[in-house]
Order: structure tokens, then sequence, then C-alpha cells
């Protein structure tokens, strides 16, 4: 492919980051990137794999005469990180994010916004269970689909460019309101992270039942929510800090459906027990139709012999 | 390996039965398979396959002269199959089931064995989300572990036997109280199962956000529930109806856990989350060392391009 941005700069370059790197080098997409954290330990580990050709522990500096600027750090770091870069953005350059709440990019990022700087946030709807630089590869928003939430009044051409952008990493976009995005992300995945954490915390919390108990017999369905119970701790503390609104909202609705649910099996209502759970297994099939969702038995884990 | 048994019968043949099958005719445990079902067009499916030696539709032949016996039917029907074979069931023969729920298998099938047969219950912690004879493989077993809740007062020679032939499944085995193994699997399978049933019905309810969204933007976190949530709807129904006070205990105990977190999205006690997130991390680690879990990134589902 060919260079969409002359330069871009990242700030933060944890699994996204460090994938958004590894995917531009490839397909070059960029004639420059240049990188910065804030932590040397995690500058270190870009720099051991190359993702970048430049690596700075002040955004202030990444970000000159960058093109394209992407945020790339756990939601609650974003106001300090626009006060400190905001006086060096290039005028012309589009800068975006890749958070998962809107709202809150357009609440705290929005009014530090150079004139002639257009903002275009950001959301990949992809990621794994493990974080850092190390854990990043270019594959990852292949296939997945990538939201933009510009406000009415951004310069279309800018939209235009980072959607394209994100189509040469691979992915499908799709342009939504930050205030619908932040509902849909609560149902699709903050509230699921939520629940995961939740009991995975009951379980290791539980008298009756020992810990080495609950790992030895995990395959009967827990261990499927240890895996996005392992996410990265801060990122998930940011989501739950800045889209509580919406959270709240649709955790309020997931209550009240686990109330009906407790009351059918306290009082035995085998039939509206079957009834969902003969409706909801037709959902996972529709996600395996459109893409989302790989079409092999048990996630495609290995059923061979395990070793004791 | 050796025959352990002359000839085995099974009474249902849906993924754990027909996997039974498959994996003693590979590793020769028993000279005789004999199966029944009582949907034709399941036994039809068996045969297809040819997992067994003889199929018919009614229990009572199946088990005529088998050494080895298991019920691995929805837990709902063991009584009305007790029922039926009991009369049939050779004397000296083991007796066993692949339920999920046991105390309800002392309470139910206990009082309908006759004198000189042997009941061990067991419960195979391993399973997909797919079901029928078509879905079952032999090494279903490998690796994973099986539980055996017998009395007290049954013969030592036939949990030693049984446990030889899981042993020879490639299972590791327990022995366990029945009522200890049903808060066990309520923590561990029948809560997960229950909540995910529910996020995914509550998902499915929505009307601010479309199901076309929830599907579209599932990777963030949703679809890791809907595989569960597409289990066995009469199984899982039979589950709830079968174990219905120790889910309702670590539900009850869920759900307090979830107030707390909830209060701290709530108020933003960003350390509370913080804290919680870091503790869930560490016990997914002790699953994968536990050889319970695939090591590998996102449970190992393909990363690559994904057709449109």
């Amino acid at each position: 492919m060919s260079i969409i941005f002359q330069k871009i700069a990242l700030i933060g370059v944890g699994l996204i980051g460090s994938s958004i790197c590894q995917a531009v080098r490839l397909k070059n997409l960029a004639a420059h990137i240049s990188v910065a954290t804030r932590r040397a330990q995690t500058l270190d580990e870009a720099r051991s794999i190359s993702i970048a050709d430049e690596y700075f522990l002040s955004g202030a500096e990444a970000v000159k005469d960058a093109d394209l600027v992407i945020l790339c750090a756990p939601v609650g770091a974003f106001e300090a990180i626009m006060k400190e870069i905001s006086p060096h953005l290039k005028a012309g350059a589009i800068l975006s994010d890749v958070g998962s709440v809107k709202g809150h990019v357009d609440k705290v990022v929005g009014p530090l916004v150079p004139a002639g700087v257009h903002l275009v946030p950001g959301h990949p709807m992809a990621g794994t269970e493990h974080s850092g630089p190390l854990a990043g590869f270019p594959s990852l928003f292949e296939g997945r689909w990538c939201i933009l939430t510009p406000r009415a009044d951004v310069a279309r051409a800018a939209v235009d460019k980072l959607a394209a952008f994100w189509e040469a990493l691979g992915s499908q976009v799709e342009l939504m309101d930050a205030c619908h995005h932040d509902l849909v992300v609560a149902i699709t995945s903050h509230v699921p992270h939520l629940v995961a954490y939740n009991i995975v915390g009951t379980a290791d919390d539980m008298e009756s039942v020992s810990k080495s108990e609950v790992i030895k017999f995990s395959a009967g369905g827990f261990r499927d929510f240890t895996r996005i119970a392992a996410s990265d701790p801060i990122m998930w503390r940011d989501v739950f800090l800045t889209n509580r609104e919406a959270v709240l909202e649709m955790l309020g609705r997931f209550l009240e459906d686990l109330s009906v649910l407790q009351r059918a099996v306290r009082v035995g209502d085998g039939d509206a027990l079957e009834d969902l759970f003969t409706r909801t297994r037709e959902i996972r099939r529709s996600i395996i139709d459109a893409g989302q969702e790989t079409d092999v038995v048990d996630f495609g884990r290995d059923h061979k012999p395990t070793p004791k």
C-alpha cells in the first residue's frame, strides 16, 4: 500500500499502539513513526522490537510535525497528555485516539484542541487479554470494526483520511455519535468485562469451595470469564470511571433480567429457562456469520492431551 | 489399552455419550458397546458414525448383560430412565452417569437401584457448546477432571474400576461428596452459564442499541459469553431445576459482590476497581499453569484476515 501520512505520532505504546505501529510499518502507511510513553521501561520494550523511528519520554517532542497523532494511553491520562502536547501540534494535523469511551474524549480533549487541528476520535474494537508493547501484533485490526466519532463540525476530509487509514489497517469503519457509541460499548464490552471481573472475584473469595477447586474444575465454564478478567487493570479502571452513566444503565438492565432469571430458578420455571437458553443460542451463530467470531468449537482450544 | 468392561451400555448419545463411545472404541476399553436414545433421529445420527455395536430406542434392551451402564441423558430424564431400565440391570453391574448435579442423582436414581448393582455417580468436567452425537470426539476428556461421588457404602472395587475407566479415557479422577460437588460446580460452571445466558438475553432485548450493533461490535468482550450461552438448552434447564439451592446461594454471593462493584462505579472509586482488576488477572495464570486452559492469547482465535 502507499503512504497515507508523512509522519504519525503515537502517545502510548501498549497492545493497541504497538499493533498500530507494526501494521503501519508492514503496510508502509507512513514515512515516519514517532512514539512516546511515560515509562522508560515501556519505551525500552517498544525499542527492543523496533516498532518506530523515534522514541521519546515526552509527548511534546514526539508530536512535532506529525500529520496524525493518536492517543493510545488509558483514557484517564488524556487530559494531562493534551495539556502537554497541545501547543506542539502541527496546524492541519489530525488528532485521534483509541480510547473506549468517546463522550469523555469530547469532554476533556475537545476543549484543548488548537484551532486548525482536526479532532477525529476513534475506537478500534479489537484487543486481547495481554498488554504492553510486546503483546502487539500487526494483524490485530484485520476484520474488526473501528468506530469514529467526529463532531458534526469537523472537516470531512480529515474524517475520510482517518477512515482510509483504518481501512488500510484491515478494519471496517463506522461513523457514530459519541454518546451512542458509549451505550453500544457499555453493553457489548464494558458490562461484560464488569461481570467477568466480578465472577472471578466472587470465586476467588469463596470459603466453602477452595481456590484449588475453582482452578481444577474451571473447564465447566468459569475459565471463559477469566480471559477478559485478565485485561489491563488501569485501562479498565479508566473505562468505568469515564463511562459511568452508560455502564450503570446497562448494568441496571442486566440486573433486572437476572432477577427474573433468579426467580425462574427459585420457582422451578423450566419453560422460562428453556425459552431463554434457546434464544441465546442463535445470537452466537449470527456473530460467527458476521465474521466477528471464530467458527470452530470451543474457540478452537486445543483438545489434545494436556501435560500434567 | 486393554478391555476394562465386557459390555458397556450408554443411555443417551449426545456430545458426552458419543465422545465416550468414540474414546472407548479408540482405546479398546470394552468388547461391546450398546447405546439407546429416545429419539429415532438421534439414534440414526449415532449409527451414521458407527459409534457402537448395537443401537436401541429402548434402554431396557440396551442394558441387558452390561457390566457398566452410564446415563448420558439430561438429568431431568433420569427418573423415567431408571424406571425403565432398573429391572433389566445385571447383578454386579456398575451404574453411573455424567450428570452435572450429583445430589439429584442420589435423590432420584438412588432409590431405584436394585440390590447388587453398584451406583457410582460421575461428572466429567468437559464439554463444548455443541451438542448431539455428531459433536462428539474421542479426546474430549483428555486432561480434564472427572468427579465421582459414590456414597460411603458403595463397594470400593466398583469405584476403583470406574476410576480406572475414566483414567483410561484420559481424565484425572477426584472423589467428592455429592453435596460438595454441587456447590463446586455451582460456582465454576452453573452460575457462569446463568450469567452468560442472562447477558446475551439482555443484549438481545435492547432497544437503544440494535441487534446488528451488538453483533458487529461483539469482539469487545460480549462474544466470549455467547459460547457458553450456546450450550444445550434442555441440559441446562435441567441443571438449574435440579441444583436450585447451590445455584441460588452462589448467585446471591455474585450479586452481593456486584452491588459493591456497582457502587464503586457510581462513586468513582478507582482504587477499588483497580484492586479487583489486578487480583482477577492472577487467577487466569493459575488455571493455565494447572493445564486447564490454553496458554495462547485470545483462546488461540485466528487473527488472520476474516472474509467479509
